[in-house]
């Protein structure tokens, strides 16, 4: 069976921006691939319901889900994959519908969480996949999971990306002299909260670090979630040392020996590791969302990108609620967990001259 | 429903230490409190035909549980208990009944797994609790969750206890000039392997640290369990150093920070936080070992201990099996795991001068 979930924002209603009352359902219940119908919970039919009765929405969405996401496939099998669709049930691709921006004149923006902060599989959006679930990344045939790098379990913050964002690999970055990883830009949000695999949290944006990751430009933009009680203090990459005393450090540090385990050499970073600033952070978001604008929009030759998506009318690859639901239909149903080997949590002693 | 999982013993059955022929079931089916029966599983059940199979314990027995637990009360909540029985049905209290040794001769001890590695929640053997079952500490009328101190997420190790060890409040260590503190030993298992909760592991000791908590001495011993790949290779403290680099530094760190986020001062070391070797460790353990044979053989004027017991015929609390059986069946039954704060995954950022 597949799995709805919902991903809450905490927001005052009242800025009316997430509002749903114009969006509208592409179908009211989700058909599954075992010809059997899977039927949103209750709190979601009545969210639902509410998305038309606007009277209603100023006393009651103040804690409202407004993206829901569809386990499909075994979990911890290659099957696995998380989709996403609106509350009021219309496919979304996590890389093309759902908007950068949450508040862009508050500079709030739209995080899709991949990775949970102290869990290791490496799970991110599918770039391949038709709609972009998230799925988990395979490695000679095996699921991939990072290894822990002592004293770090897992990875150190939630881990995910931008939506609608995108480093091209045919755009040599002149402050790195490395071209795109062909990749959504990554976030690390360092809230004290653990995220949920799926959810789509609202950050600030606060800095960037600069990985280069086996010869590519990786930019990790540094974010903190607006709803953490700390938000309001961080407003510039210091202030994370401020309140963060040591946690840039160790970003670099564990990006620098994340793959040793497995073989890899250490990982450089450019500007000597330094952080950047918010402002110049911006910019590259800013640029990515550019290069993710100039993909959604034309064919390129030979790319295996899926840019399928049912929110961007002037995009070659639009396609209807319909035929979005389709594809989702079409992927495997569940079923229990496979086990995972305990090898995972091995933790792995490295330590950089 | 009361839980049953079983502690599995990967041992070559030819030593026979650990052959379970000679144990006789208290009761086949253990009665539930909610007066419903709760069956051992098929797989128990073939185990304990085979308690009386000798012929067929030498092929089948090489992976084989030799203590179980059984689940109690709703999870996250004050009446959470895990009990412990014999693979045969009887009940056994951790503190009392499971042996010190696992093996004598080769130097294998019994541990008791409490907090596996990466958790956070302060669960402990009770001391005052008849058949003392693994509970939550409570504090201020709530479940005690230790602090997350950066860059540690919860205990960094696989933390439990001796089982038949008891560090002695009337007596003064005279190596570090502080009592003891009224509980069994605590161990450190470093392997690899994240254990369970309630698990029964056969680790091997590598040396001491001696904290001193609140005044009083705490012994940690550092120990792995003889399973891991490394094991082998462990035998003294110097080589913790070696194969796993800074794990001493930060457990001493670990210990010294943990209460601080709860408003407790830095805790301090014995011995200037240097780890003790192996044979200093293993003597203390022989130590608490003999205060708790005179704490379980005479009946001290006011302790609050509970030290009911099924196998110490010589105490003055050696009960039946029945007698301990309708302990466990008076315990409340479970239920849904009750939901627990966001707030236990805090990251607290204290850093020492």
């Amino acid at each position: 069976m597949a799995k709805v979930s919902k991903s809450f924002l905490l927001t005052n209603i009242q800025s009316r921006r997430f509002r749903v009352s114009s969006c509208k359902p592409a179908f009211g219940i989700i058909p599954s691939s075992a010809n059997s119908i899977i039927k949103l919970n209750l709190t979601t039919t009545a969210i639902k319901n509410l998305c038309f009765t606007q009277g209603l929405l100023r006393k009651t969405l103040t804690k409202m889900p407004i993206y829901e996401i569809i386990e499909k496939g075994t979990p911890n099998s290659t099957a696995y994959s998380i989709y996403f669709q609106s509350v009021c049930g219309k496919p979304l691709s996590p890389l093309h519908d759902i908007p950068l921006f949450a508040n862009k004149e508050k500079g709030i923006y739209n995080m899709v969480v991949e990775i949970p902060r102290w869990t290791n599989a490496k799970m991110e959006i599918n770039m391949q996949s038709p709609m972009n679930p998230i799925k988990q990344d395979i490695k000679k045939d095996k699921l991939r999971f990072v290894a822990n790098c002592f004293p770090h379990k897992g990875y150190i913050w939630n881990y995910g990306a931008f939506p609608q964002t995108w480093e091209n690999p045919d755009h040599i970055e002149p402050t790195t002299g490395c071209k795109g990883d062909n990749d959504p830009i990554d976030v690390l949000e360092i809230g004290y909260r653990v995220a949920k695999r799926g959810e789509v949290i609202q950050v600030k944006i606060l800095g960037t670090v600069a990985l280069i990751d086996e010869g590519e430009t990786d930019w990790k933009i540094i974010a903190i979630d607006v709803k953490d009680p700390l938000a309001e203090k961080l407003n510039d990459i210091e202030d994370v040392d401020v309140y963060f005393p040591g946690l840039l450090r160790a970003t670099v540090e564990w990006f620098k020996i994340y793959k040793i385990p497995d073989g890899k050499p250490e990982n450089q970073f450019a500007f000597n590791g330094d952080a950047k600033n918010a402002a110049f952070a911006t910019d590259v978001v800013a640029e990515v969302h550019k290069f993710w604008q100039g993909l959604v929009k034309c064919k390129i030759e030979g790319s295996t990108i899926s840019c399928l998506n049912t929110t961007n009318a002037e995009s070659p690859f639009h396609i209807s609620a319909e035929e979005a639901g389709n594809i989702y239909k079409e992927a495997p149903d569940g079923g229990i967990a496979q086990e995972i080997s305990d090898t995972v949590d091995k933790w792995h002693f490295i330590h950089l001259k």
